[in-house]
């Protein structure tokens, strides 16, 4: 890469649509190859709900912790250096703990509810969450209302999502997901201003049906995806998902998971895709498509992998724009 | 003590109000020397409020947690064996820790917040709490509704009670004090039950102004002490109180603080009244009441004085009842 190729995508503004864990991992890239402050984030808060009167948001909270270097590497969810002092006692009392909340994590919980209550809007508090934990990059919920993403079973049951993710542990066999909890809501201000400020916006590896497409169904999002330059980086490796339900929902709604599969998800508002090394030969077989794809090592192991991903991703946007 | 007077006395039914701390140590003494069940403790909601989104109710988690063996008698408040993971990473963030709820208080706090959000009342819950904690005595927290306590300073604002009793430290001076937030409320049918039912109405050694009062002040609670047999212990000792503002209260509110100001503060309902030895002297210079007075320990530093205090005021009920 030469000197001045690597200033200019440092200097790229770069807006990514990411849910939880393996999303935040590429952010985790991006936020350390990009200028600080060059990166925002758009979080899926589709999987939002409220436990103990508490507002639980899994993907905001990875995205954040990861970004602030206090995610726990080892379980993939939480908080490292974790204690679990109220979830033991918790336990004691019979009370329900299928959702478990470390002490740390309960504590920024705590405060973000006291923070709701006083009127403040999940923006303004990850905002706050940011500065006190030291996060230059920008992280935005995908919107303030509830947008909760609906699991309608085959046996006809509507389940929130955490129901169906973590007490039911996807094990029922999903007919249709609604977005946004079957609502129309508009993507806010600054979600749209950040798409629309973005040299590149990037669709991380996160889950297509329930992490992605609920920021893609808020109004105004999908028109200025379709005019910016957009790269994805499938989830899907090997017709697997590394973590979570995606390969098994692509199943359940009849579509052979694949990391073209992937792709065709997004036709319409990609211009650059990124699959997994594993998937070459695969490759060879897909139908022609506008979109540039281009192999690479999407498993993300450590932060050399992360960068990497990251500096792949921007590449492959700089190489579109430069071919146009 | 004769058997028979003594089994007379453990069948009593006895039905004591309460506050926090102070009040609690007699409930014990009162759960000790009954038999299991015979006692209801109507404990003070006034100092309820929110935190973090949670319901807090000091006095009821007080006498609940006595009455568990869970206190921590140290520390006069909260639970015993305590750790505070979740205080110290609030503290870390900047977060209010005015408050100290201690992790596993903190667990019985959202399960409590979890109940109330179900639409379980903070009597249904009390008595869950009792079950999983193997309480044998009832607890009544005095009413399902709000009822804040609210402080009147002399600079004229209004304070929440904790935010005078812990954040301020009872450092304001006192103009007036507003029960039940100003509303008439009505004793619940539980809490009028467990009056009318009492062969004896307790009034532990709580604060008078802010523990007692606010039960006093439930629609219908003062009609039915008028009627039974009601003995009072005093919180107030040579002019102090062992712990909390009720000295300082009656000062500010233009009363001198002594055994006797208790005793008339509650003329009109009390048929019996315990103040302790030290106080013997003043005593004798008290006017003249239809109230029988009797001295006795009423510090209560261990298991022994506060059954030793417990014996005493059922013993004083059990003789009024003889000589009438």
């Amino acid at each position: 890469m030469t000197p001045k190729f690597d200033a200019a995508f440092r200097n790229f503004k770069v807006t990514a649509l990411a849910g939880g864990v393996g999303g935040a991992k590429l952010l985790v890239g991006l936020d350390e190859v990009l200028q600080p402050g060059r990166l925002t984030a758009i979080v899926n808060t589709g999987d939002d709900f409220t436990h103990f009167g508490l507002h639980i948001s899994p993907d905001l909270d990875s995205v954040c912790y990861a970004l602030a270097g206090l995610a726990d590497l080892v379980h993939g969810w939480g908080r490292k250096d974790e204690s679990w002092q109220v979830l033991e006692e918790l336990r004691r009392m019979g009370a329900p703990d299928w959702f478990a909340l470390g002490d740390r994590d309960l504590a920024w919980h705590l405060e973000r509810q006291r923070l709701l209550n006083e009127g403040k809007t999940l923006t303004e508090i990850t905002a706050h969450f940011c500065e006190i934990f030291g996060i230059h990059s920008h992280v935005l919920p995908m919107c303030d209302e509830p947008a909760p993403t609906l699991i309608k079973t085959k046996e006809g049951a509507w389940l929130g999502f955490q129901d169906y993710f973590v007490r039911l542990k996807c094990q029922p066999e999903i007919a249709e997901i609604a977005l946004l909890g079957n609502r129309a809501i508009a993507g806010s201000e600054l979600v749209i201003q950040a798409l629309q400020e973005a040299d590149l916006i990037v669709i991380a590896p996160s889950n297509p049906w329930v992490s992605i497409d609920p920021i893609l169904a808020l109004e105004g999002v999908r028109d200025v995806l379709q005019q910016k330059l957009v790269v994805a980086v499938s989830p899907i490796i090997k017709g697997s998902a590394l973590k979570g339900p995606a390969a098994k929902m692509f199943n359940d709604l009849g579509i052979k998971p694949s990391a073209q599969a992937v792709r065709q998800h997004y036709e319409g508002i990609l211009d650059g895709f990124i699959f997994d090394n594993l998937d070459l030969e695969d490759a060879e077989k897909w139908q022609a498509s506008a979109i540039i794809t281009e192999p690479f090592q999407t498993i993300m192991t450590d932060d050399a992998d992360k960068i990497a991903l990251a500096r792949a991703v921007i590449s492959l946007g700089v190489r579109i724009l430069q071919g146009r």
